[in-house]
């Protein structure tokens, strides 16, 4: 097989944050599968190189399409946001090819990683991330919301800072709502909550605010909402919001 | 205050994982402040600006000496492996201001993220961080033996994919071991477990094996150590290693 397929990581939106691996994978293509809002990103200077916009509702067709025309022998990029890895295509192209034909086995595959959301909304914070932390998506599309319940209590029995990936979309408006009644049975009131939209952009937003006070009215598509660890503490600042962290050590730990 | 501190991610090691806001952050500079191997990793090409190469076992210390150039006003980069948030830089220097001057919290102070191990580490298998996953240092130089069991149980209870930071070193040639028995008195034998060395640089090596087989020993300081979830899976090809993905999806659950 002379086709490849190659899952490129855009990160969050700014092409400052684009790897230059994944640059030159991006410019290596002669077609690029992906989001049509993602496929605008990438500016239009490779000659003859084709465009296959598509529907962000269908990433398994998505998938089958891109390796479709890799086993014709075209080198193919398909564009994700953040990192192909988390909550992105990655994932849905591995399930193409085990539920496709055995040549999409012998292609050229490879996954071209990203800064992924939690890292950019991090940022944009602090280090709130600087423990043991666990992601979660929100969506209940691909899985049942007992599962999402289920990872939630582990990730507050075992005090993780907690990241959650698409919180809130118009067809499911109470189900962060959920989440956080779900985190104040077992967290402290005080516990650090984030709502970080539209991290390493222009119009990022950042709210610090507390488990007990948390309103997922906040959330969009566009946000990332992290929940702290008891450990994690703000730092006041005079006349700016308080920088959000946690420590590496535990308390009574040496340094 | 007129001096800046930006915590600088340099990424898994090559060049091509660098973004160009790091780049950036690390051109402007007049001083580089990091352990000395990561410094090493910046082409000079600034005249002029000064390096603070430190030991790696004196983080707070790195960063407030980073904190007191910024408030003489100089513009300084502290360089971290990977992303700052995880496991890095960051959190120490956020430890760093908390605990001294006023002055300090007056600085501009930012974080530029990075791409950290386990994105580099999953891409190079495929795609085994599909599905909500969990972070966590096995280092106990920080915290408690206790609060690593306590996480590690509540990860396999929640059946998240787990990624292991620092998993070994000469100080602590046991601890992997003791994680893998743990997990094996809940996880299933057959669970994929997956050891990535040296992730994204030419001397990469994955082994894919199970929780049954794994051996602590394949580990050091430079492998990432992942534990599948129930659904993780292999694709089997012909003379090559095999791909391994979690689903997005749980068994049962529409596309």
């Amino acid at each position: 097989m002379s086709g490849s397929l190659v899952i490129v990581g855009l990160g969050p939106g700014s092409q400052d944050l684009l790897t230059p691996a994944a640059s030159r994978a991006l410019d290596a293509a002669t077609d690029l599968v992906g989001y049509g809002p993602y496929l605008d990103r990438i500016p239009e200077n490779i000659p003859g190189q084709r465009r296959h916009p598509t529907d962000n509702r269908v990433e398994i067709v998505r998938a089958r399409h891109a390796l479709a025309l890799a086993a014709e022998g075209r080198k193919v990029a398909v564009v994700s946001g953040g990192d192909p890895g988390v909550f992105a295509m990655a994932a849905a192209v591995f399930e193409a090819v085990e539920g496709g034909t055995s040549q999409w086995r012998e292609l050229d595959i490879r996954v071209e990683p990203g800064i992924t959301a939690m890292l950019a909304a991090a940022a944009e914070a602090g280090a709130p991330l600087g423990g043991d932390f666990c992601a979660i998506s929100l969506s209940d599309n691909l899985k049942s919301w007992e599962t999402i319940e289920r990872r939630l209590r582990a990730a507050a029995t075992g005090d993780f800072v907690i990241a959650l990936y698409n919180p809130a979309s118009k067809a499911r408006p109470h189900q962060l709502g959920q989440a956080f009644d779900l985190l104040r049975s077992i967290k402290p009131p005080q516990t650090v909550v984030l709502f970080v939209r539209k991290a390493a952009t222009p119009e990022t937003s950042v709210t610090v605010t507390t488990l007990a006070e948390a309103d997922p009215a906040l959330a969009d598509m566009r946000t990332l909402v992290m929940i702290g660890a008891t450990t994690t503490r703000l730092i006041p600042r005079a006349g700016q919001r308080p920088w959000v962290y946690t420590p590496r050590a535990e308390p009574g730990m040496a340094r």
